[in-house]
């Protein structure tokens, strides 16, 4: 059965981005922390093209975090470059010629835009709303899962609507004090199942299923 | 080395406790559920003059988290009785004849009040902010250690004054989406370092250590 995962590095105050987000500073003060974690794996290096790294508890947490899933959903701030409509020179993504997806992706914006393809990674523009961008993604992946990688508003407004079937959560031990909260707007009608957590370096993997 | 150590049962979205507290709902709605997975712990049980209970990966944290305490800080809304001077009938806490402190309490309250001693507990009301506590309690506590024990505004007072030692949190898989918002004004001048994470039913148990 096809599942909607969610997963996403959130500080120990609940935040996946620090204050202060900029074109400089995608993941605001403080936030490029989040991700100490999971730069230095073997299994993360590997996928983007770099050498050398650790293996420790979290691998096999990031292994099955790609395992199964087809299709991925981002908001446009994790796409990124600002608000506003895209103009006559586009921002291209954060990713360079090889964004390291190799699987289609599903920008929700406000903004019409036509497809991107980099490399083996074509960006499909979703203005009709997160339902609208689901059901896309959910057909490209035929069959197998979609995973829903952020930013917070994305995940945010996927729990809130009953929509996501998986989230994982990986603690970093700090506080960022302000930025992107994650869980705003999500109240106690989502109800959680605690399927497992796991202890490494630098970091807790706490996985929930989304009771239905 | 003494040492000053919180914990506190915090929701996913990070509040120790729910929306709209009141006398008859101390916990706000939903809050009652953040201790769910203590009370049915044999270890909680006995404390609290209760039989029958469960012994799982939660029983060792709960039973290190009692060893070595011998003094305790909490703030005036978890003594409970509402905002404002203690009148002619003061409240006595939520405990009964029997808290189940057995050890000094110092609670920290804007309002002057004779020290309350109930079985062998007695509540000490301080009026001159959280280090006058920690003074009193490091002194009842004698070279062991002080607890925190909540609630969230206490914490964060300790915390941002970089007062406290150990923070250990124990996540509940709910949302309760309002109420006591653990770590407001707490920012990234305080640093953690993660000692450990145990996974037990219903929660996950994650302790960090204060770096100085």
């Amino acid at each position: 059965m096809s599942k909607v995962r969610a997963h996403i590095s959130v500080s120990a105050d609940g935040y996946v981005a620090g204050p202060n987000q900029s074109l400089e500073n995608p993941l605001g003060e403080g936030g490029e922390s989040l991700h100490d974690w999971v730069v230095a794996l073997k299994a993360w290096r590997e996928r983007h093209g770099m050498e050398g790294g650790e293996v420790n508890a979290s691998t096999p947490v990031v292994e099955e975090s790609l395992v199964g899933v087809s299709a991925e959903i981002m908001g446009r701030g994790m796409f990124g470059g600002g608000p506003g409509p895209w103009g006559d020179d586009p921002w291209p993504g954060w990713w360079g010629e090889e964004p390291p997806f190799h699987r289609p992706v599903f920008v929700v914006t406000h903004h019409e835009r036509e497809p991107l393809t980099l490399a083996d990674t074509t960006f499909t523009f979703v203005t009709g709303g997160i339902e609208s961008a689901l059901a896309q993604a959910r057909e490209a992946a035929a069959g197998r899962d979609v995973l829903i990688s952020g930013g917070a508003d994305v995940i945010n407004q996927y729990l809130a609507a009953g929509l996501a079937d998986e989230l994982e959560l990986h603690v970093v031990p700090i506080f960022l004090g302000g930025g992107a909260r994650l869980f705003d707007g999500v109240g106690p009608e989502v109800e959680l199942e605690q399927v497992r957590a796991v202890e490494a370096p630098g970091v807790t993997h706490v996985k929930y299923r989304v009771v239905k």
